[in-house]
Formats: C-alpha cells, sequence, structure tokens
C-alpha cells in the first residue's frame, strides 16, 4: 500500500471543515484590518531562502534541482517570498502597502509530535512607515486575530532589537560578532553567551547588565529600564495598542528573534496551554527588500502557526458545529427516481444542502444512513403521495413526518 | 533582482480576490451536493504517479529525491493523491463517499500561454454504487458549478470508454495494442489511428466503423447508434441528467481520455470563449484503489481547470465588485491619534473594514488615498469635533459630511 510521505499529513472532511473554518476567521480579521491577500509560488529559487537566513538553511528544507538545472526549494515560510513579490511588481504600490497570505511551507526535519514537514503558515505584512503606528497596526492585528478565533489564553511579549545590539556596540561588540551572542542569548543559553562576550572581551558587569536585560519581562513600566530610540519607539507602540484593550501585553527585552534581519520592534505571542512548545506567532519589523535587489523599505510582520494555533484552540475546548445536511432525497420504488432527483436539483439549486440516496439503498437502511450523515431531514419520494403531486418529510429531530406538496418544498426548506 | 520561478506566478490583492471568489463557488456549490473537502499534502512518493500514468510521466514532474534519499514528486493532479488517501485510511467510510479538492499542482513543461508550471485544480471523486446515479451525479456537480459560477456557454460531451473498447476488442485487439490506437483516436490523430488499426489486422470497414463512432457527435437520440451495456448506462445517467436541466448535453463517443484506469463514462465540458484550447474539465468513472493497494471500488469524479475556468469566465465580461473599504480614519494634528485608533479598534471589532492614516499624510493626501483604496467613508478625527465628543464623516461617493457622536460612530456604519 502506498503511503504518504513521511512527516506529511492527509486531512479528512471534519479537519478541513474546521481548518477552513479557521483559515476564514484570521482572513476575515485581516480583511476588517485593511489587509490584503496576496499569493505566491509553492516554490522558489533556493537562493532566496539563502539570502535570508544563511547557506546553512539549505540543510534543513526541502531543496533540489528541476529538470533545467535550477536551483529550487519548497518554501519554508512565506515572508521572503512576499518580499520578493513586492521587490518585483509591488514596490510602485501606495503606501502602507498591507498584505496577508496563508498557505502550506516546508522544511526538512526529524518529525516529531507537532512539528511536521508539511505545515502551514498564516502572516501578514506591512510596508510603510518607521514610526510606532506601523508596528502596532501589526500586533493589533497578529492580537486581534487570536481574539477573533476565540483563543482563550495567549501572551503578547514585545521587545526591541536595539536594545541588546546598542548594548553589544557599546561594549565593543561590532556587527561581525553581535549575531552569534545574540542567537545564544535568543536560546537562553546563557553560559555559551556569557562565554562568547568574554571571549569578545567584555567586562562582566557589562555582560551581567546585558543577561539582566534578556531576563527583563514585565508591564509598560519596565521600559523605565531603557532609553533612547528603542525605548521611545516601544513607549509609542504600547501607547496606540492600549485601543485595543489587549490581554497580557508585556515588555519583554530578551525577545531576540535571533535572525540578522529584524531591526526594530520583535515580538512574540504564546499560548500557555501548549505547554513547552507554546509560540504560536513571532514578527517584528525588518528589511529585506534591499537584499533581493529592491530598495530598502521599512517593513513589519508576523507569522502565525496554523497548526499550532489550532492546537491551542483544540486544547482550550475548542468546538466547530457538526457537519449537516439539510436534506436527504429517499426514492421509494423505481418509478419515483427521475422525480426524486428532479427535487434534489431544485433544491440544491436554491443553496439548501442536499444528498440523495445513489446506492439503492432499502428505506430503514436509508433512514440509518441519513442519520449518520446528520441529515436534518429526509424527504421521503413514494408512489403513493407523488399520485396527489406530494411528499413526506420528516424531521429527523423531532422524529416528526408530515406531507408537504411538492411545490411548497422549497419554501419549507427556506 | 531575484524573480519568482519561471512558469509560476504570484498573486497579487484584486487577483487574489477574484479567486478566492471563485473557489468560495465552487467550494459551496460542492457542499450543497453533499461533497465535503478533503487535502492531501503537496508532494507524494513518485511512485503514486508512475502507477496511474506509466514511468514516462517522470518526464513530466517535478520529482527528486528529498535529502533521506526518497523518491518525491510534487503532485501532477489530485485524483491519485485522493485515492492513495482513501486506500490509506478512508476505505471503511460509509457509501457514497463523496469528497472535493481545491489546489496548486505542478508540471514541468514548457511554458506557454495559459499553461504554467504551478496551476489550480478543483475536483471531485464519488466512490459508490456502479450505477449511472453516482456518474449523473458527478456530471451534475460540474455542470452545477459552472452555472454557479455564472459560465454563459459551455459543452458537456458525455461518452463511455467502452464502446471503442468493445469495438477494439470484437476486431481481435486485445488490452496489449488497444491503449495506444485509443491515445490517437483520443487526440483525433485519425492516419495513426488507422495506421495502427491496420497494423493489428483489422479490415478496413471496422476501421472506418470505429473512426465514425469516434466523431459520433450529436443529442441523446445518438445513443441509438450504440447497444449493449455501454448504451444502457449512458442513456440511464442521460435519463437523470434531466432533472438538472443542463445547456448543450451532448453524447459525444469520441470522448476517450487516453489513460488506461477509466472503465465507464468519461465526459469532458468545454468553454467556447477560449478558442483551441478550450477543455476545462474532464472525468469519468475509474479504477485506481486496486492499483495502490486497496480493494477495487466504484469511483467517479472529475478535475476543473481553475486557471482556465477563470480566464473564460474573464473573457466572458466576468467582473468581481471592487474591493472597497468601509471606514478610512484620518486623525488631524497629534493630539488626536490615540482616540482615532481608538475609535478604528472599536469599528474593527465590529467587523467593519477599517483602515487608519498610518502615514502622518495631509489631509489632502490622505483624501486622495482614501479615493484610490476605494473607502467609502472618511471619519475625520479633529481636535474641535473630539472637544464635543464627535467626529466629522465625509460620505465619499456623495461627498456629503455631517457630525456624528463618538458612540453612535458604530450604529452609523451597522
Amino acid at each position: 500500500m502506498i503511503k504518504r510521505p513521511r512527516g506529511t499529513r492527509d486531512f479528512g472532511p471534519d479537519e478541513m471543515e474546521k481548518r477552513r473554518r479557521l483559515e476564514g476567521m484570521m482572513r476575515r480579521e485581516a480583511t476588517i484590518f485593511g489587509f490584503r491577500e496576496v499569493a505566491t509560488p509553492i516554490f522558489e529559487h533556493t537562493e532566496l531562502f539563502t539570502l535570508k537566513s544563511g547557506p546553512n538553511v539549505v540543510e534543513e528544507i526541502y531543496a533540489f534541482q528541476d529538470k533545467g538545472g535550477r536551483e529550487i526549494a519548497l518554501r519554508p515560510e512565506l515572508t521572503a517570498p512576499v518580499m520578493r513579490f513586492f521587490v518585483n511588481e509591488l514596490s510602485s504600490s501606495p503606501r502602507p502597502l498591507k498584505m496577508f497570505y496563508f498557505g502550506p511551507c516546508f522544511r526538512y526535519e526529524r518529525p516529531q509530535s507537532g512539528r511536521f514537514r508539511e505545515f502551514f503558515q498564516f502572516g501578514a505584512e506591512l510596508i510603510g512607515n518607521p514610526g510606532p503606528e506601523s508596528d502596532a497596526e501589526i500586533i493589533a492585528l497578529a492580537a486581534s486575530i487570536m481574539r477573533r478565533i476565540g483563543l482563550k489564553r495567549y501572551n503578547i511579549r514585545i521587545g526591541h532589537i536595539g536594545v541588546l545590539r546598542d548594548m553589544l556596540a557599546q561594549s565593543g561588540i561590532g556587527p561581525d560578532r553581535a549575531p552569534l551572542i545574540l542567537q545564544k542569548l535568543d536560546k537562553k543559553e546563557y553560559g555559551d553567551a556569557r562565554q562568547r562576550m568574554r571571549e569578545a572581551g567584555m567586562v562582566d558587569e557589562a555582560i551581567e547588565d546585558i543577561i539582566d536585560i534578556t531576563t527583563t519581562v514585565g508591564p509598560l513600566e519596565v521600559l523605565d529600564r531603557i532609553s533612547g530610540e528603542a525605548h521611545d519607539h516601544l513607549q509609542g507602540v504600547f501607547q496606540l495598542l492600549q485601543a485595543y484593550d489587549l490581554p497580557n501585553l508585556q515588555v519583554d527585552l530578551g525577545v531576540v528573534r535571533g535572525l540578522d534581519y529584524y531591526t526594530g520592534m520583535v515580538f512574540e505571542m504564546d499560548a500557555p496551554v501548549l505547554g513547552a512548545e507554546k509560540q504560536i506567532c513571532g514578527g517584528g519589523s525588518y528589511s529585506l527588500t534591499d537584499l533581493f535587489g529592491g530598495e530598502k523599505t521599512f517593513s513589519t510582520g508576523f507569522g502565525i502557526g496554523f497548526d499550532r494555533t489550532l492546537l491551542a484552540l483544540e486544547k482550550e475546548g475548542y468546538e466547530v458545529p457538526q457537519h449537516h445536511v439539510d436534506a436527504y432525497i429517499l426514492p421509494i420504488g423505481p418509478t419515483t427516481r427521475e422525480e426524486a432527483h428532479r427535487i434534489a436539483a431544485r433544491l440544491r439549486q436554491a443553496g439548501i444542502i442536499t444528498e440523495i440516496d445513489l446506492m439503492g439503498r432499502s428505506m430503514s437502511k436509508s433512514f440509518r444512513h441519513a442519520d449518520s450523515i446528520n441529515a436534518r431531514h429526509v424527504i421521503i419520494v413514494g408512489e403513493k403521495e407523488l399520485a396527489q403531486n406530494a411528499v413526506a418529510v420528516r424531521d429527523m429531530t423531532t422524529g416528526e413526518q408530515k406531507i408537504v406538496g411538492k411545490e411548497e418544498i422549497l419554501s419549507f426548506f427556506k
């Protein structure tokens, strides 16, 4: 038996209904915020991702040669493709340009609980002004999506990449050494981080100041511990976000996000219900367009882990209404079949979810099947009733059955 | 500048809105017919597609080795993956099992007008009884989708693979030679077809009979020219389809669909507006589950070329309502900004599509921008009005402007 590839999933009808519902709510919320959907191909030139994340990323992605000898990769994320699209075709669009996207991404890694080789991302990117307004808009959207989908508990932690970068720079650590130290700090590997800072010639006091800042989490007042541009920017962002009355909004100066292309505000959201692997969203302001051959622009955005967010919802008890069928049509005897199909056609044209027996089942088996597919009504098309231009309609909830004239069926279901 | 890979496309906001709308209508119609959505991975084991279409298919698809040495291919179509899913996990589901799907597929071929390396397919598969009901249901859905999306002109041509297979068998052509002849007939390459039939030892009269049948297109009466199982089955299908009052429903005994796994009814739909490359849908009953290691089951289905169907709609003048924004909020002066964001947050929470100036534009530039994004109303948040707990709202269609109390804004937009 041929199986699906390792680390991928098939989605059956109930699962898809849940996923489409969630996707629809996210899409709707982004639209309400004035974002509009864009889409890019499933694969890109591999170079796009090595430019963004360094040559080592090839180890973790599906990279291959196509028949024309091109180096191609299944996209591991969607920010780079969307910014490539922007540089290629959208750079003269009026600002702010507010885009969102949803789709599968791919990484080649050992599959484990909750981590798949094909996974789904919902995200948004805003290209505009570097002021706090843009960052606030992006965070407000991410948080409003979580509110709209009904996630009960989530935390939003906002930091600024400039805080640690400035502190490192003041200690004489340049852009050659800073990234590795920031990566260690991001992973909370403080032993390694300390050692690297020491090797770079930093004094113990400066090192401990930095460690101290990365573990600084708290309400807005925490901002008092820093100053300068990062302070003013974050203060502006928090001020604007007050409008959205967000729960669990925190300053977290340890949010580093380990990647070089972030330029200012960075944020993460997590759902405590998920335990250790709890991050459901990450984002911040970044610079990629110049890397891809375009002009430098200010951009800010986020990516939501769709699968993990759905898992968080489910762990909180999220339930989708059971799928139902409005009418199940059951022709009795061979002469009623065509008329039964005519009734089905009329109901369907009117937008009523209609099933009709295709299996030639007996009456009792049909009722069992109608029940199993959650049919609200069964329309019994029998010879006797048809002779009177009518059918019998059974309400599957109450068990009540009545005769309905053929011409009244539509209005019965409206 | 990094470009997207050859033969792929990016979709901007207007294009995506059109595509999502069309996809939504197709999905809705399938749901009304009692079909439910499923999804499978973007890539599969290459073997899945060689089993279905023969080893040569590898030449035309994106096939590669993953890092674990597995032979993997981007899916070129969705019937094989969905049937693989069925065999793996759904084979004990109650029948009929009615599934639909939508997503990108991939083929490696020279890109040309209207043909892409990444293209989109919408399709449905029904697993149930081999009676005419199942085939009629599938054709009715395909046709109803075209009706629902508003395609004005399309033809539905229905044939039966058994007709030509039986005729060839009666002339002593076995399943070793028949497929190649059928392929030639499918492509209307009659010279080649004649030669191959002659080589196989068929007499001229039998050859011309076959050519004659493949060019037989017409109303139901055309069925009189054949007999046996194929005749009875197609007659049953046409009888049931009367319920749907379909335009341009024809018998076409030349629909062969060139593929070995079709077992009975085959059909195609085309949109004349497209000219030479006019086929927008193809399908029929087939057998694949046994090939994939499952039990033999009866299945029937279709695939709609999403891109080509959209193109047909557009050529017929299909238009999507222009995207709009309900409210554009314009804070005047620095002190009104926070209040403006509070108004935006409230409107957005109520589901009103709301933009707010993030660029610090002047009033006149803001109005120009609001106009360019098709904002229906501009809410001007000025100090003077705010002092009276009010804002000014300008209707961008009429130009009329009025003062609205802050507490009445929500009801103004409802």
